[in-house]
């Protein structure tokens, strides 16, 4: 795979530096640490929420850094976590009188890292924090409950989570009150995809593993974690009825359910084939008795070049749809008002 | 190159199909044809205006039909135009008693087919109509002047002609109006870009042509046409000097000047990418003295899963400034006030 890059080493803060140019009025950084990506928006009393994780997956995390989404967010190397000093730096910056929410994806430097700027925030600046883990790649783990421990790794889902946990926030509510609807979030958001090529890590040079030109991987993750099987190529319909199985058996539904839906590409994949397997998802939800509330389809979170696709079914109540519909303007998504 | 599809000959239908049912808000058919597409947002004296061209190139140009751009497009198969009796059901449908102005690219199919269907809907239908046609692509043709034959082809600086056109004609400017300031925005509109790889036409089912693996082709068209040159592949500040140095000769620039500039993802190029080369070329407008006004960083013309990235340039002026800043809510592109 040829890359449109400089050095390898600078990757990561050459692709920042251009996001701080582009979105000069809407962006900066803290304490001259590129890493540490604030909005320039600031609403006091406010609930501030941060994100994070490793690079390689724009438009996550820093893309939804803005005004009705998040706050602010700490990014390390391609899929590396950022470190407790860059995640403190970020949420000292946000914090508006209202404490500070993390999101983030349920990987484990991520978490290690993130606990450790809690504790930091708590007993060195008197910041409170709370924090929703998110863990909505079916294929990853049997365990989806958030009143048990679960193991599923955090995919594109998780704008869901932002987007309704960052409308709370903009509505007032309380830290209690966000933390339980990106909580809600979570538990109703699943996620599913399959993979078609790798991607190259720019340090590294050279693809992280290899799928043969006539196979595809259901389930791999988005740092090319195994996925569920390897399979013959299929067609578009084919994958997309795999996929809808697996999430639709998931969570209970029933005729009259509203749902969200999200058809992401993983790098490389053109829109058209996306809304090529969203026609064929919207068909299966149809039958299904299950309406269509809100629809994306584009790419959401990637894993730089690589090949392929995920679905993600967002299930929704009153409030979700009510958050969901509500306006948001960061440097990678906009809505007006649904 | 995997692709996911069904029948190759179903491409084009199922991802319309999969448009219609993402945005059944926004977007409906014309005369039962999928190919005739048009916003569902009609405003009684109004200019109508009407894209076109062939399919492969999302979100150009069904993304960009909505409020305060596009009023209607019809698109033909993969890289064919469509047919003038497309065009000629997209103008009867958005026609709404102010005229019609049709802005497209310079391919002589396109041309071909607008210019029968404006015959068609003047003598059939009494509907008038005027013909704006975009060459931005510096790399095509020496002439540029649209007082004289401009030779370019048209490419991804088209968005910047819709933005201006769609925000006039929300001004409710005359078709007289809405074509100069179109005409104006072509004539300040500069693009140059670099192709990685080839992509695949589902019919075709192969590389429409091969670039080897330590080569790029400076200037290559979105339909694989030849470049200026093949040459060995560079870094990204090397690649987007060349591009820059093109674009900046090609019109006369002053210290003071302000631009908006675009760099745009050809299908498989990563967003991390894009941004490392808007980072170079920022750098070079500041030390031009030019100043950024706005900035555009994406997918916005893609070649499928094409590999490498565009830059566009358009030289701003009070009027241009003022139309490009102007909301914008569309499939694909939404923009609130600047």
């Amino acid at each position: 795979m040829k890359k449109i890059i400089n050095e390898p080493e600078n990757y990561v803060n050459e692709m920042l530096e251009g996001i701080y140019l582009a979105h000069h009025q809407q962006t900066k950084q803290v304490e001259d640490d590129p890493r540490c990506f604030v909005t320039t928006y600031k609403k006091d009393g406010k609930v501030a929420i941060a994100t994070g994780g490793g690079s390689g997956h724009l438009p996550l995390f820093l893309g939804y850094v803005g005004e009705g989404m998040l706050d602010g967010c700490a990014v390390g190397d391609v899929f590396q976590s950022p470190s407790p000093e860059q995640i403190l730096a970020v949420t000292k910056e946000i914090e508006s009188g209202a404490g500070v929410l993390y999101i983030y994806g349920n990987y484990n430097g991520d978490i290690f890292n993130f606990d450790m700027a809690a504790e930091m925030a708590e007993f060195e600046h008197d910041i409170h924090s709370e924090t929703v883990v998110v863990g909505d790649d079916v294929a990853s783990a049997q365990s989806a409950s958030i009143d048990t421990k679960n193991n599923r790794r955090g995919v594109a889902g998780i704008f869901f989570v932002y987007k309704c946990a960052g409308a709370a926030a903009a509505e007032n509510m309380s830290l209690d009150d966000v933390k339980r609807v990106a909580l809600s979030a979570c538990n109703n958001v699943r996620t599913m995809g399959v993979a078609l090529s790798s991607c190259t890590i720019p340090r590294i040079g050279k693809p992280g593993f290899n799928i043969n030109e006539d196979e595809m991987e259901i389930g791999m993750g988005i740092h090319g974690e195994t996925g569920i099987r390897v399979d013959k190529m299929k067609k578009a319909d084919e994958i997309v009825d795999e996929l809808m199985t697996e999430l639709l058996a998931d969570l209970p539904y029933k005729k009259g359910d509203e749902v969200a839906i999200l058809i992401n590409g993983l790098g490389s994949t053109p829109l058209d084939e996306l809304y090529i397997m969203f026609r064929h998802a919207g068909k299966i939800l149809d039958i299904k008795g299950i309406s269509l509330f809100a629809s994306y389809v584009g790419e959401y979170a990637t894993s730089m070049e690589m090949a392929g696709a995920s679905i993600t079914l967002f299930k929704l109540n009153d409030e979700s749809k009510r958050l969901l519909s509500a306006p948001a303007n960061t440097p990678f998504f906009k809505q007006f008002q649904l």
